[in-house]
């Protein structure tokens, strides 16, 4: 049993984030609300999305799974408001998901979830550095290494992080003093990421006010905000330096 | 002899209402307006456009008729702001029409109108349901439908009138209780139409406050709406219902 | 050694005044600021940039001229909001041109100013008409003109300016008198013009308030605008008339 009624946004940003790695998904339910875990087609980023029975405007569920194909989901979507309230529900007999918004209801059927890439167990992993920067500094100096290279090195040296691009020809760099920081444990690391993964994950992050960075030495990178009752973390494996 | 002023919007909507159905019409003039009748090259729809000599800023004209390439005269407009009045101006010498606005004067080679289709004759349906809703609304639910068919029912049944796609896998509805609509003819019935044809027609009419929908059980519908002495009317005909 | 500081807006007008014409400049500066002169691919066109120091929020430079990619230079403006401060700084050890903004530094690498197209000589010719009018109305018309004509007459006869486009099949033309403009030098003259890059021009025109044009009979044109302490002429070779 499963009724839910969540703002469009909130629902966008849930279907979203995990959209930038997959296109399909198990959405688990509980009376504590809604986990989702995924990992990409190529092994290489995981992410996980909660969303607590507190973020929605009205929320009952009993503990169940359903696919779900990301993208129609996200299709239904774009018929409701920013605010605009969304109500999911199962029909228990069609094994149908129903998407309201005002008079439009969209009945959606579902993927069976054993058809479904089994979820991933996410490491606990220790990070030695963490920063947090606003999700616009991180899609700026994504958009930005973009223009010059397919790969960005994220780490700290001398307590200053720094994002950096290198492509053949040109170089950019985004340099901050970890004492204009928010939050920051310091330490001195750096490791390579891909920036398609990255790019994909800087879009989702890119309206958050704070986004929570934390990396090692050639090692994956946890990526981390939280909004209204919603948390989004993705885990990034490094790319390995050739230069 | 045909001169009129008319305001860009105005003018845009006369072109794109017929330029949704055909590229070529033939423009009949008389003192009393414009009157443009087409059908579409699949024999599926007809439009009927009337702008009432009150529609225009000025208007004075002798009987006649002319072809028009609407997607040129579409390009010429998009050099007046909406609210520009926009002259017509027929040359009798060069058998040209001038189309000015500001300080920019096309001058348009016509089509000779023996060359343009027919104009048809509009059959006088009566049909026995009838609603009427707003051009966010029906576009909306155009919008909506097409995310997972190509077809749309159009219909009411136990006085609520229902909008309805249904594609191989998922399913879409519209529903409006008549109580709450503002104009309403009730019945029992509902036909099938193509989402390429009433995407057109809804895009159209999208800007209206009020556009009127008249069904039969699978039978041709009409759809009509107003604005400011310009009459838009449809008429489209049903898709075989195959499921 | 150079060091300049410029707001973003004009630095992007600089480059892509150049960027119509070429994809790659040679920048040569001196402590009175920084002029491009290149000249089109095909001949047809030549343009001239000055920026003069008093654009620059700061300004300084020994003589010297460096080989710029204009694209990866725009790209890295992308970073940069209209109003904030660019800085340019030529590293003399490494050869490249640092590029900052904010937190964001881009490291371009230069080209070889002996692999750039050689810098055109400017003809001073002296030219019989001149106008002045808005950069919007200069876009405006040339737009227009393309909706018809791949190419455009300019020019001026019993007082009258006209921009004209004449197709095939339709035709558009743009009449100002001359007792309305700014400044005005009259003439009876014209010359025809290709507005594939007439178009180009009046893109990188389109925000000024004031352009000046400058045509002769059969004979190149002028077009000059100034802001701010940047001055942007054109050059460009007229068109056989075929017709």
């Amino acid at each position: 049993m499963l009724k839910a009624v969540i703002k469009e946004a909130k629902l966008k940003l849930v279907v979203e984030a995990v959209l930038s790695m997959v296109e399909e998904a198990k959405f688990t339910f509980s009376d504590k609300g809604l986990e989702i875990k995924s990992v990409d087609p190529a092994n290489v980023a995981m992410v996980k999305v909660l969303a607590d029975a507190s973020a929605f405007e009205f929320f009952k569920s009993t503990n169940g799974a359903i696919g779900v194909d990301l993208k129609r989901l996200q299709e239904a979507l774009s018929s409701a408001e920013k605010d605009e309230p969304v109500t999911l529900q199962m029909n228990e007999e069609s094994q149908k998901l129903a998407v309201s918004m005002g008079r439009i209801q969209y009945e959606l059927s579902l993927i069976d979830t054993s058809a479904i890439r089994a979820e991933p167990k996410i490491p606990e992993l220790s990070l030695p550095i963490m920063v947090e920067l606003s999700g616009v500094e991180l899609k700026k100096s994504m958009k930005a290494c973009s223009k010059v290279s397919d790969h960005v090195k994220i780490g700290m040296t001398n307590e200053i992080f720094v994002i950096a691009g290198k492509g053949d020809i040109d170089k950019v760099e985004l340099k901050m003093l970890t004492t204009e920081m928010q939050a920051v444990r310091i330490g001195e690391c750096s490791s390579l990421f891909s920036l398609d993964y990255m790019e994909d994950i800087a879009k989702v992050a890119g309206k958050m006010e704070k986004v929570r960075l934390e990396v090692g030495q050639d090692y994956p990178m946890r990526v981390q905000f939280m909004t209204e009752g919603i948390l989004v973390e993705y885990l990034l494996a490094p790319r390995i330096e050739q230069d």
